[in-house]
This record gives structure tokens, sequence and C-alpha cells, in this order.
């Protein structure tokens, strides 16, 4: 179903609230990192990463767990983020979106993912991207789609390290994208197996499992399409934020956003068609089936009904009670109806092309 | 159903007529605020309020009731409201808008609330603001979604107080928005009761949900799409009514309301989803009940017409009527017949995949 | 049906022929007013109405009837009205639309009212709006929905006769739309009512109620559509023939129109989930129906098999043949064969949940 | 059925190939006048046309015949047209559309219209239009819908004789559109029949006509929609080829265009609903049918069981074998038994509410 | 089903990986060129490739095979290629899309053909053009759409050689799409197939092959809408790279590929009809079925419980027990309430409308 939670109407607006369930403990995680350098610690308070903070280099803070309030109001306020931005991160349920800001970006984006293999994850992650920082918000503690960002950040070699901030933005925002496609092939997987039993023979469970394709796409659908504009904002960004040369990097994360949701829709017209195509099969199943029993049913039902009427016990001492009893051939000239009956019974179905 | 109201047609424009059903009596009320100071009265007569009026502050003047037609004349006179706005306001079935006039802006909102937890309420709420005064006229008394708003306004903290009329519009806005919420909630909660309800076994009643799911779905999303471009203009607005950094509370607001239209949109595809899921299961259902009738129709049909043949009453004195009744084995030779064709039938239900 | 002429293909552009039926004699009416004095006389002949007018005053010149082509030749010369404009008036199933001119717009409108009550009446009405007169000419004589507007010049008080012909021109449009809202009404009161015929029990005549509804809606759709353009050219035309003052009025009838459409769409949608509704009550009824069909017919089937095998003739003298006729316990062996089978049905239906 | 042809893929841009079945020899029609004079001629060969061929007046070339590609490259060649447009020429299956060139227009029409009043018939006509010519190329000989231009050509008087080569443009593509009302027209009529045999009672053939409908719906519109953009392209354009008096005929055209799309559109949404009814009708009709045979089937199932039961041959000399039998009122306890049964399915039925 | 292919999530930007499958050598061709001289040879390595390259002629260097990572990177470094375009190159899966780089433009493209006259192939085409060199590198070994083109180039007449590298471009994407047409028509055929098969009697196979239909216009739909906007990059670009008089020709290869995407469209409406023809002629079927079931059993079905009542052994000694049997007519009294019962139902059906 569709997730959503909201502040008590009537909250002012940029009041902070947990969400549900959060616990009160976040995680600190400094990576602070130039050509030559790098740093990756693990802090449990604010005052101690902070004394770390180098505005030379860049410096990316990632947040885990929405739980500790006081935290994110010291956040905001030694990086002036806007109390409306922080009031967004605490709610798990907004609409990826970006929005700039004076001197920072505010990100939030979506990951999907599978947690070992087969549970499928939605997490939002919120980001501030300035000059030299950037601060990722995360949902859950423990899982991300970023080891790989960060293991290329420390090998040193790459293009990673001898760029900015917005580059470590794209770079993350480009994982986060490239999560979907293993998503995506899931989902193709399940309709093509909806498919092979649809075209071999109708089980009921198939509708269930291409409905919960569809329910799939319709959140993934929910999710690429407000990120097709967050890059298309960052592309056509003109401040000193997001370089010209990152802009090229983020219009390749854009072509596979477009891919994404051309494949999206793509799998939700197929789906729409094994649907029908389900519904036709069906219906022709059940016209057979009537058929037969038609068929059957007709054929038998006015013999049967003769077969009783020489049953019947009328006293044939009386001439006019059942005289063909008494018939030396009675039984044979039964038959002989039987055999008419039939015969004009097949002439109807051939005419009627149902055999 | 659709509810609309309209003026005879031919009536004068700027006609006034309170809609069918309004008392005669309004309730007036008046807060009256700065930072440093808040007044909050209720009035039985404009003139006693009036005198109240204090340019220097911003005064909200809250009109609960559409019956006292003198009133809002006298308003409409008091703050040169246009008379196409004032009949706007008597028309309770108007789409939301807003409208900019010179000195002030008139916006029709819509409340959707619960009231007392479960009767779901549509009210019109039309809204008059200017330089240093909010005019709000609901159409019924005694409900409102502004509680809150008024709460934080008298704690005296808090940023509303300092600010001047926008940006209490806003926080109105805000407020009606923020009440769409819970009501979404509780459509999803139905749609997926109907969910489930589908997926183990189609109940009628389930459709009966789902229609009604359905219809709350259209009426949300008709209040829905107009409150956006309510928003859209505030934000672009240029006049200096509403402020800078009011419009960055409004954004959120706008996020806020785009994502009600998705989630609208989502539930709407979910239920469409539904309607197919159940019209294919029901489909399935019956494919099903046939099958099994046709089976053992198929099988019995011909056993029955043999059995009815030899309980027929041809005078087996003659050797050519029924020679197998008197065989000795003849029992046996019919329960052998019996199996032939059964054994046959099941052969043909077998390889038409029916068993 | 969706009525259309046309004239016969290759005719000359701007050819004007009368369309079918349309009586030779057109009813001319003169309303003369200004904010002293008002005069509304009919005539009989073009020279003496236009010996009374006068550029000073607004005159509103009605020609009822379209079958008198040389009095619409003499109209078109004497305010140079353009051709094919003339021709589009005689085209009785024009879209309605607006075209300016140069010192005089063209409107085609589209009145759709209720005459007695009950009778669906569709009219075109075309309207030259210049700057001192507004020439209308209507389809059929008799009916229009211009009585209020003609009502409130004559009442002398009101703003309609203190303004100009473009004031009198929206005033028309105005009573135009505000005539759509009752017939509006009773498609909703027909949807109601399938709808409850629905989810009541599906009666056969509910579907034609509904298909007429969405046939008066396609028709009301194509009619409101256009309207809407025509509103919005007016309302932005920057020419000195439609004033400030009443472009705002303008702006309430687009309003109006804008209500009407979304109306409709609603409409649209509720009557295609009633479609929907119809289609799967329909399903879900026959299911039942065939369900217990089955059960009954599956449960007896195999009994009456039974039945006739016990009722046959064999002779019993041969041990072989029917010995259970002649067992002392026959009968009630009988009756236990039908218990358990009859048991094993009601276990299978219980497993199945037809039960 | 969708016709298309297209060149072997890797053919050079600007190759001619007449279209299969094409013969080879061409009708070429010269008509040349200005406002006194009028000549119209048929030729065999382009020579002699071309001596003839006179600048100063409007030169009205129709080749009919797509065969003798010699003749369109002399064409192409005497005119300087691109050998792009002239392989469009001779592609008999272009999507309609216009194109400028340097000093002359390139447009594809496609007339559509009933040869002998019953056979439907689609022919592609390519127009070059220049200053003081205007060439029509035709793909088949014989048919086309221009005859009514030509009579007003002839008749001197009109306003076609003093106009430029723009307005001859104008008034055949007038006249190709004009055919197409007919054509709608009978599309109209067949779906009214349609129509009224749904609501009367669903036949197979129905079905049919409304597929068939819907093609021709489809073909129809394939060919209107791009007409617009022609029309559209004539009315903005600011070369001095289509002066400013021909573009307010050109609008008209533009009108009747938009005019038949809308029609079209309607008769899709109403083919559309028709489907629809059928559907519905067709499955209530089913369950009709099915409830009466239910209740046939189920009242008399269980008493054919009872008089099987009666009718068995059980030794009665038991006492515990069918002692019913020998009961003097047996065979009114049968029919007791009979009544309650019946009398217990009835009351079935009617809480069912199946009758 | 849909074939896309994504490199693991994280690895850097720019990394080159081979898709899987791809052979580990690559066929080198380069055909150079200019209006008098042509060379066409095939290389094994790079660096003899080069060492003819000739900046002063056209050079298509033609790269068949994607899994020589080091040739790539060589190739890119030559020509400066971005590394980002190089990795879209060997993602097989990409949608096809143009890049303008500072000095070259990147195409990708894809070419849907027939191998032997009916194996369908959909290949990934990626182009490189320059000012002077023309780069593609295609998936596969062995075939391509390009052999025309090649043997334009090389018979020395014609325009192609006379033009430069932009032209070539051209004749390339214009056999690319020249080639979609032929499968184009067999979709065609095989929904006329499918169509004749269903007015004709519904078979189950006409089902799946409307899927396949289906599945197939999907997959063309993906590929040609976006080389819409290729060609209309092309057209508009104001870059040196693509001249004026190539634009003509791609604006020819534009309209075609509109032919395409309008030719897709109207195949999606008319299967879609069709399948609602299906399902509604099933239905039909399916009605018609029942009611000759249903009229036969209704119409026996009370006879035979006649002839079984007859047929009951209650003792005749006892007046109340089957008087009817003792009757000298008891067999005609039978008859004549079958006849009484018969004619009764036929004229329920008759005012049911059944027969």
């Amino acid at each position: 179903m569709i997730r959503f939670c909201y502040k008590p109407a009537g909250t002012p607006p940029g009041t902070l609230r947990s969400p549900e369930g959060a616990s009160g403990v976040a995680k600190l995680r400094l990576i602070q990192y130039d050509s030559e350098s790098l740093l990756d610690e693990v802090f449990t308070d604010w005052d101690s990463l902070m004394a770390k903070y180098d505005p030379a280099k860049v410096n990316w803070i990632d947040i885990d767990g929405l739980g500790d309030i006081p935290l994110l109001e010291r956040v905001a306020e030694r990086f002036s983020l806007h109390s409306l931005a922080v009031e967004d991160v605490l709610n798990t349920t907004q609409r990826p979106k970006i929005e700039p800001f004076e001197n920072h970006f505010f990100i939030v984006s979506e990951m999907i993912y599978f947690i070992e293999g087969d549970e499928l994850c939605f997490e939002q992650v919120s980001i501030f991207l300035g000059e030299s920082f950037l601060i990722t918000i995360q949902e859950n503690a423990g899982h991300d789609v970023y080891d790989a960002v960060r293991a290329r950040l420390k090998s040193a070699r790459g293009y990673a390290r001898r760029m900015k901030a917005d580059y470590l933005a794209y770079a993350l925002l480009d994982a986060t994208v490239d999560h979907i496609f293993p998503v995506l092939e899931s989902v193709g997987d399940s309709i093509e197996e909806v498919e092979e039993e649809l075209l071999e023979k109708p089980v009921r469970s198939s509708l269930r499992k291409l409905y919960e394709a569809k329910r799939l796409l319709l959140a993934l659908r929910r999710a690429a399409w407000p990120h097709r504009e967050i890059f298309s904002t960052l592309m056509r960004d003109d401040s000193s934020l997001v370089t010209r040369s990152t802009q090229i990097y983020v219009r390749d994360c854009y072509d596979h956003v477009t891919q994404i949701i051309d494949i999206i829709e793509s799998y939700r017209d197929l789906s729409a068609g094994l649907m029908d195509l389900y519904l036709s099969s069906v219906g022709f199943r059940t016209n057979e089936i009537i058929r037969v029993l038609t068929i059957v049913s007709v054929f038998f039902i006015p013999l049967t009904f003769l077969a009783g009427v020489y049953g019947m016990n009328f006293d044939t001492k009386f001439a006019a009670n059942m005289p063909e009893l008494s018939w030396p051939f009675g039984y044979i000239f039964f038959w002989g109806i039987c055999l008419l009956t039939a015969g004009g019974m097949l002439l109807f179905f051939k005419r009627k092309r149902w055999l």
C-alpha cells in the first residue's frame, strides 16, 4: 500500500517530529577528502565531528536515523538550513524533489534496493549540497546504496577524489538510480512468468502475481518521475554550485531515469495487455466448456425422456396404452427414433459450427 | 453525488441569494493581533465589530453562516469587495479558485474534514486577503479546521504573531490541506480492505466499497487540483500583498498538494486495478464452477440414459425386444458399458486438461 | 445522434442556403436603450426597423428564423458582415466559436435549455457584436433563454442599462451558460437514479438510462469546451470593443463554464465507474446463480443415475442380474449409498468454498 | 487495413518509382484563366501543354496517373521542384503534409469520397502551389472531387476567377474537406443503426458493423488531423504566396476540419460506449437465461430423483424394501413431498430475488 | 520481453564493460571517399587503419562487435570521444538518442530488420559524426542494414559521393528507418489475419497472435519515438556539422518516422478494437450456446419428470395409487399433458424472444 505520514493538522510549519518508530540515536559518519587525502571516521556526537570539519576539503556528513531531533536542530543551525527543509527530512513519505536555497540545494531522493537479495526496501534520503559539504540524512541505519561510492573514494584512483561536492552528489544519485535496474529486472521476470503461465494455461495465482507487479510498477513510477525533475534542475542550474563538467555526468543520469521510466511504461502496457489476455482466455475457456456441456446435454436429454416414456407403467391391457410396448419390433423402433434424433442433433451442431 | 447550486438563469450578475437552508443569523468573530497583543472576541453585530477594527494590526474577521445578506452587503461595501466575488461566496458549490483584485485577493477554498472522527464534511470557505485584514466566510457554523491556528496565535510564542495577514492566509490554507491527509488515509484503508477481500474471496460488498472509494477520490481530486493553482498563483505573485518569506511557506503547501494529488492518482490507478482483478477473479471462479458442472453432467448423462433404456417395459416375449434383459450376465454387461463410457470421458477430460 | 449539416461540396464559399425546414419568414425585434430610455418593438420588415436605428444608443436586433436569405443579405451589407460569417449563421451545426473582424466580433453560441420543463432543446444562436449594435440570429422562433435579460433591461434599475453593447453580449452569453446548469442537474439526477438501481439490483433499463446520460454528456461537452475559448478570447481582447469592466464579468462566465466542464468530466468518470459496476455486478450474480445450479445438479445427478439403475428390468432369475433387488435390505442399502455420495459432495463443496 | 507502400530500403533518396499498378500514361489538363478569359484543354504531351503556358494568368495543370516517370521528371525540372517532393508524389501512402520551398508550397492531401454513391475511395493528391501555377498530381485518373470548382471557374461569375493561384488551392482543399462530410454522415448512420439494434436486441452482425465503423473513423482521423496542420500553416504563412484575403477563407476551412475532427472524436466516444453497452447487454441476457435454466433445473431435479426412486424394482416382499409402494396413499404421499420440495424452492428463489 | 542490461550499481561512470556474450575480436572496415575516389578495405588492427586515415576525405570507420575494450579506448582517445559516450556504446540496451559534443555528434540508433526473411533482429548501432569522419559501432558482426548505402557509394554516380560525412550519417539513418517498414507490414499482415479469424470464428490462437503483435508494436514504438527526436535535433542544428542541404533530406526522414509512428498508433488502436471484438464475440457465442442449452433443458426437464412419475411402482391395487395408469386412455392423457407443457414453454420462449 502507499505509505504516507503527515504531521497533525495545524502544527506550526517547521515543527520537527520524528517519524513513528525512529530510534533516538543517530549514527554520524564523516568522509572528508581532497585529491591527496581521505578521512573516514564514525562519531557519536556532533561536536567532535565538527571539530574535524575542514571547509577546504569535501566533507560528506552522513546521518543515519531520524530519531535525534536536537542533533538535527544543531545541524540546521550550523549550516543555515531552512526549518521547512528539515521538517521535510523527517516526513519520510515526501515526494522526491529538489529545492534551491541561497547557498545550498536541498534534495529529497528515494533509494529502492534489495536487502540480502530478496527483500525490497524503499528508503528516503535527504541531501543538502553546499559548496564544500554534502549532508545525507537517511531514514534507517544499516543499509544504503552508497558502499560502492565509498569504495571508489577510498581507492584514490579515479575521477571522484579530484572533484568537488557536486560530483559526490551526482555519484550518490547515480548509485540510487542504478539500484532501480535490478528491481525493474525482477518485475520483468515476474511479468514474463505470468505471460508464460497465461499462454499455457491460466492459473488463479497468475492474477495475484500480475497485480503485485502492477502495484510495484506504480510505486517505482511514483519514485522515478520526480527524480527526472531533480536531474533536469541540476542540469540546467546556472549557480556556481554545479559545475559544467558535472552537468555532463548528470545528463547521463537523466538518460538513465528516462530509460527507467520508459521501461516502466512499457511494463505497464504489457501488464495491461496480459490482463486483457487473461480475461479473454478465461472467457474462451468458459465458452469451450459450456459448448461441451451443451452438446452432450442437448444430445441425450430427448433420448432420456424417450427412455423414460417407455419405462412408464400404463396398463397395457387397454389397446390405447403404449401399444408400442407390445410391438414385436418395438425396441428396434425405439432405437430408430433415437438414431434419428441424434442425427438431427448432429446436423444442428454442424450448422451452428459447434463441432 | 456532485452537489452544485446555481442562481436562476438570467438573474443579474452580483445578485446575492443565500443558499437553501442557510440560517439567517451569522456568527462574527474578530481575532486581532500583532506581536505584542491579541484580542479574540465574538460579536453579534457588525458595527460593534468594526468599532474594534485597527488597521495597524492583523484583523482576522471570521463570519460563520451565509444566511445574513445585509451583513455581507455591508462587509462588501466597507472593504470594497467586488459584487461578483460576494455572489461567489454564496454559491456554495464554487470550484476553488483565486482571483486578484486591486487591493485584495479573493480565494475560494474547500475544507474537507471528519467531524467527530467519522462523518466526512465538505465545506466551502471564502477568504478575502488584504493588507491588514483577512476575512473568512464559512458555510456552516460550528466546525472548521482552524482551531490549531487559533491556538498557535494565542500561544504568543511562534512565528505566526510576528507576521502579517498573508502568513495567516497561508496558515489557514495549510491547515485546510493538512486535513485532507487523514481523509486520504481512510480511503487508503478502505482500498486495502477491498484488496484483501478480493485476493481472499470476492464478496459482493467489496464492489460497493470500491465504488464509494472511487467516488470519494473523484471528489477529493476535484478539490485538490484547483488548490494547486491557488498556491501556484500565490507563489508567483509579485504584488506586495504576499511577501517573499511567506512565499517559501506557500511553496511547502504547494508541495503538499502535489503529494496529495500524486496519492489520489495512485489510488485511482490501484482501484482501477482492483476492479480488473475483481472482474477476472469472478470470471475465473465462474469458469471453475462450470467446469465441475460440466464434468459431472457429461459423465453421468449418458449413463443415466442407458439405465433409462434398460428400465423400459417392452414386451420381452418377442425375441427382438430388449434381449439383453434376459441375458444371464446382462447386468454385468451394463456395468461394463458404463465403465467403458466413463473411461472414455476421463480420457477426454484429461486431453482437454480439465482435470 | 450528432446532428450536422453541410453545404453540397464544391459550393462557392459564402453561398447562403437556409437549413432544411427553416420557414421563410423571420421575426425582427429591436430593443434600443440607453440609461434613460428603452424602446422594444417588433417589426415585419428590415427597412422600418433600420429607420429607428440610433447609433448613439445600444441597438439589440434580434432575428428569429433562418429562412429569409434576402433579409440576411441586407443585414450583412448594412453592417459589413463577412460573407463567410453569414454562411456560418445558416450552418446550424457550427461548432461554437468566436472570430474577430475589423469592427465587430462574430460569435456562434449554442443555447441548451428545457422547453416546458422537460423537452431538451439545442439551438444555435449567432451574435454580431459591434460598437453600438448587437445582432442575434436565432435558429427557431418562439423560444430562447433571454427573457430574464429583457426583463432586466426594462426594469431600468440595475447595471445593464448603463453599459454598452459588450455588456449586453456578456449578459446573453451568461444566460446561455446559466441554462446549462439545470440540464446538468437532470443528468446528475439520472445518474444518481442508475447508481441506486445498480447498488440495489441491476435492471436492464439502467443500462439504457446510463447510455442516454453518456450521450447527453458528450453533447454538453461538445458545446461547453468551445464556449470556454469564446470567453477566454473576450477576456484577453485588447480592442476597444470589450471594456475592462465588462471583462471582469466575462471572467465570471469563464469560471462558470470551467465549473460546468469540471462537472461534466466528473459525471463521465462516474458513469464509466457505474458501467464497470454494472458489468461486475452482473458477472457476480451470474457466478452466484451458476453456483446454485452446479451444487444442485452435481448433488442429484449421481443419485438419479443410481435410482435409474435399480429401476432396470434385468431378469432377476439369473443370480448375476441385479442381486441387490432381492436383498432384504436392498432399499436401505440404496439410501446408504445415496447418503454417502451426498456427504462426499458436501465435503467437496465445502473444500471449494462454494457453500 | 492501413495501406502503405515504401521504396526498397537503401534506394537513393529522390529515386522515382511508380507505385504498383500505375498505368504508364498520364492525362494532362490545363485550365488557364484570369478574370476575363478561360482556357480548358486536355493534352497528351507535355510540350504542347507548356506551349500554352502563360505566367500572367493562373495556370492549373492537372496530371492524372502516376505511371509516367519521365513526364514527372520534366515537370520537376521545368518548375524547379525538389526531387524529394517528387518522390513523395509517387509514394501514395504519404501522410498529408505541407512543405514550404523557396518559391512554392508542396502540399500532400487526401481526397475521401464516394464513387457512384456507395464505393468509398481514398486518393492521394499532390499540389504544387507557385506564384502563377498550381500543379495537381492525382493517383487515379477518372474521378476526383474538383468538378464543382471547375464549374465555378467556367461560370465566370463568382469570386474565384478574380483571384490568384492561392485561392484556387484553397478552393481545391475546401472541396476535399467538404467531401468528408457525407462520409462522416454515413458513418453516423451506421453507428445509429447499431445503436438501435443494441437497445432493441443484440445481434452478432452489429459487432461487425461497429468494428467497420471504428476502422473507418480511424482512417478518417488519420487523414483529418494532418489537414488541420496544413490549413494552420497556410493561415500563418507570411510569404507573399498566400494573400491576406485568401487566409480568411483558409480559416473557414480550418474551422471545418476542426468540426470534422470534433465529430470523429465524438463518434469514437459513442462507438466505445456502444461496445460497452453491447458487452453489458450480452452479459445481462446471459445472466437472465441462466437464471431461467437454473430455476427450472433446480426445481425439477430433486423431484425427478424422487420419481426415479419409486420406479426402482426392489423386491417388495421384504418389508424393508420400499414399503411406501404398498401404502394405500403412497402416491398421494409422493405428491405431498413433491409439493413441499417445490414450495421450499420457491421460497429460496424469492429470498434470492430471482423471481 | 524488454531486454535491458546495466552496469553493476556503483561502478564509476565511464567504466567500459563489454556486454555479455560479446566476442573479443572486432571487425574493422574503412570506406574512404570523395567525389573522385573510393577506398573500401577491411583491417584487423587499428594502427594500419589509421595509417590510411585522410582528413581531406570522408572516412567511414565501421567497427563490428563490442568485445574489444582496448580498441574502443584507442578510438575514443584518437577522436576525443567522451568516456560516458563510449560507455553508452557498450550498454546495448540504450534508448536511441543524440548528444551534441564539442566537435562531434554522438547518436545511438537501433536497427530493426529481418535476417533471411523471417527472423526479426533488434541491433544497436552507435554513430560518431565528425567533420570528416563517421564511426559506426555495431553490436553484432555479420548483418546490418547498410549494404545498399555501400553499393550507392561504390557506384560513383549519385549524389552521395559528392557530399560530406553528415550526408552519409543521413543515408545510414534513412536506411535504418526504411527497414522498419517491412517489419510494420508483417505486423499489419498478422493483425489482418487475426481480424479475419475473429470476424469468421474466434480461435484461441488468434489471441496469442494478437498479443505477440501488441508486444512487437510496443517494441517498435519504443524504438521509433526517440528516432524522431534524433531527426528533429539534426534538422534544427545550427552548428556547421550538418549542412542546410542535408537538413532537407533529414526532414524527409523525420516525415518517414512520423508516418511510422502514425501507423504504429493506428495498429495499436486496431488491435485494441480487435481485443474488444474478441471479448464480445466470445460473450455473444457463449450467450447463444447457453440459450440452446436452456431451451432444450427447460423444454424436456418437466416432461422427463412426468415420465418418471408414471414409471413409479406404487401398488395400483389401492385406488388412490396412480389411478391414471389404469385409465383406458391414460397414455394419451400423458401425451396431452406433455403437449400442453411444451406449448406453454414455446409461448414463454417466444415472449422472452429466445426463439
